[in-house]
């Protein structure tokens, strides 16, 4: 049976995992789930973001769940890279996922697009790039100052992350790859991420490619999200990309995300995209939508294909039923998506 | 009188920069423009791309007016890095400016957002960052292949442009600098940013501040666009969030760009943002409305703040007077705009 690691962490965490694990014990009864205090909370009590002991008992687990670390107070950074980008880094967490739809029931901002025509995957690398922490500054504070942030790109860390896109557009319906970058200003990290796409392309005659520039895609996103299936992209670029995603399908409210090594060897790590939300905390009135699809990302990470596709179905079925505007308990969608997810 | 250099490129560029002359020479009777080639056609006729003796001569010049450049068969980065760039570093145009406005008249993608609502100008910064060419790779075309992009940010290139960006808001009614950066991973450079940023806002009590994450600004541009007023930014961001800018206030097809030496030591240039269409080249139907919109940048960047807003009026009152959908003829939008900009 799974075992997985939760990490509810702060604000409104706590209460849309709970929802997220409410949905798991229903499809997959005896799931083995260990709660793991981490975030804001914990640092301002203990001054530890995360300790190596705890690193060395996730590793332990199948995969984690994750609410959502951060308060306001915390400077910038300190759980960014100390907690979040620690674990895709430590656990190799190369490709983070991001699924954005326009679900039936659900108002996007674009007045030409309709519910059920936008259904992309961003695949983003997430171990490389302007993330690698690459960089320094020197005469830091006079007028002399220069900073740096060092993009670094590597054949085995791209072409990685290509593969697995092409699987994932392999086994969707409409079988496309966009890769996005901007070959015409980062020349040499273009080149490579060029010719690696190339080749894993010629593997896959089956799908469909095309490439374009990270300026572009952001546009087309806004003018029309619903070309695209999977888009494959960097670290920085993906952030970016897959916020404006959310954007157009209705909001960071309902985006779920999975930070995935492929191959099992360490656990891969599922959570929503939105933070904390300390102003609604402790209220009862935050959506767990985002949360309990990345508990079905989990799942079929797991493979769960079966359990993961009725919870796909119980939230589709949730948000069709909803009334715009209409208030909402989180405990009561919980219980709604645990019920139809069985039924 | 003023002496603009004009290059009117590749593809649809000499129709809509014919128009920006037109309106340029009605309102500023008497303006001395000496034409240049240069672009995909010089190169692939002759392989060059920007000529030593062209940039000394280019540097005579007020200013630079520019249409499009490129055709898809020439290779990624040629005229970008050859001819664009090249013109941005060597002439210190280290203020990229890109206003976004949607315009009476026009629809844009958002259902929300009507027109008049959305009035923003992004100040990028032009000669830094990613930009800088700073980047190579190693054991290429290998399985060992590293690639590298450096970002180099300086306290000089960050501190000027954040003081354009100052002093553009204290100058604007609403007089609001958003400070869009990633802070949270990009900590030296973001540190550097921050604490331009807060220095210069010190000496500005009257302009109102804010930071956003790059990420969550790529979000609120689509969701909610009318909440920015000037948004500072580093070149690549910058790239990316005036493309999403253009996107939300209905297209690039109107949007304008000036690549400003606020100092005037060397020639500012300005252009439209869409690029030659090639598809649409020589039939006389591309809308010339964004070249002349950056020959109005033009006129105000040499100090004719009042043939600049005649000529932007006169922008506003034939895309008022539109009927969406409706076909163009590039001639005579620009008699039209001529007619208007001296009544
Ligand atoms: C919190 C931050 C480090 C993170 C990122 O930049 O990857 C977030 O924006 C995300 O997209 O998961
Ligand atoms: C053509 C390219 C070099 C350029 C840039 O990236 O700056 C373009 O996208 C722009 O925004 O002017």
């Amino acid at each position: 049976m799974a075992r997985i690691a939760v990490v509810a962490g702060d604000g409104i965490g706590p209460e849309v995992v709970g929802q997220a694990r409410k949905v798991l014990d229903a499809v997959l009864p005896g799931i083995e789930a260990t709660g793991y205090d981490l975030g804001a909370a914990r640092w301002h009590r203990t001054g530890e973001v995360l300790p190596d002991s705890v690193l060395d008992e996730l590793a332990g687990h199948d995969a984690i769940l994750l609410g959502a670390v951060g308060d306001p107070t915390v400077p910038p950074g300190v759980l960014e890279r100390g907690l979040l980008l620690k674990l895709r880094f430590a656990f190799d967490q190369y490709v983070n996922l991001r699924p954005s739809r326009l679900w039936p029931g659900v108002t996007g901002p674009l007045a030409a697009v309709k519910p059920g025509e936008v259904d992309l995957v961003v695949v983003r690398e997430g171990t490389e790039g302007l993330y690698a922490g690459a960089g320094g500054s020197l005469h830091r504070g006079t007028p002399a100052e220069v900073a740096t942030e060092e993009s670094l790109n590597t054949r085995h860390g791209v072409e990685r992350v290509i593969r697995d896109a092409f699987a994932r557009a392999a086994r969707r319906e409409r079988r496309k790859v966009t890769l996005v970058h901007k070959t015409n200003v980062l020349t040499h990290a273009g080149s490579l991420w060029s010719r690696a796409f190339a080749e894993v392309a010629a593997e896959h005659p089956d799908v469909t490619t095309e490439y374009q520039h990270v300026d572009a895609a952001a546009m087309f996103l806004v003018t029309n999200p619903s070309r695209y299936d999977v888009v494959v992209t960097d670290n920085l670029f993906g952030d970016i990309l897959t916020d404006i995603a959310a954007a157009v399908t209705g909001g960071i409210g309902l985006a779920a995300s999975g930070c995935i090594n492929p191959e099992g060897r360490y656990p891969s790590m599922f959570e929503p995209v939105h933070g904390s939300a300390p102003d609604i905390a402790g209220k009862g009135v935050a959506d767990p939508v985002a949360a309990v699809l990345s508990a079905a990302l989990l799942l079929d990470q797991l493979g769960h294909a079966e359990a993961a596709a009725r919870v796909t179905a119980a939230v589709a079925a949730e948000l069709a039923g909803r009334t715009p505007g209409a208030p909402l308990r989180t405990e009561e969608v919980g219980d709604r998506l645990a019920a139809h997810a069985v039924a």
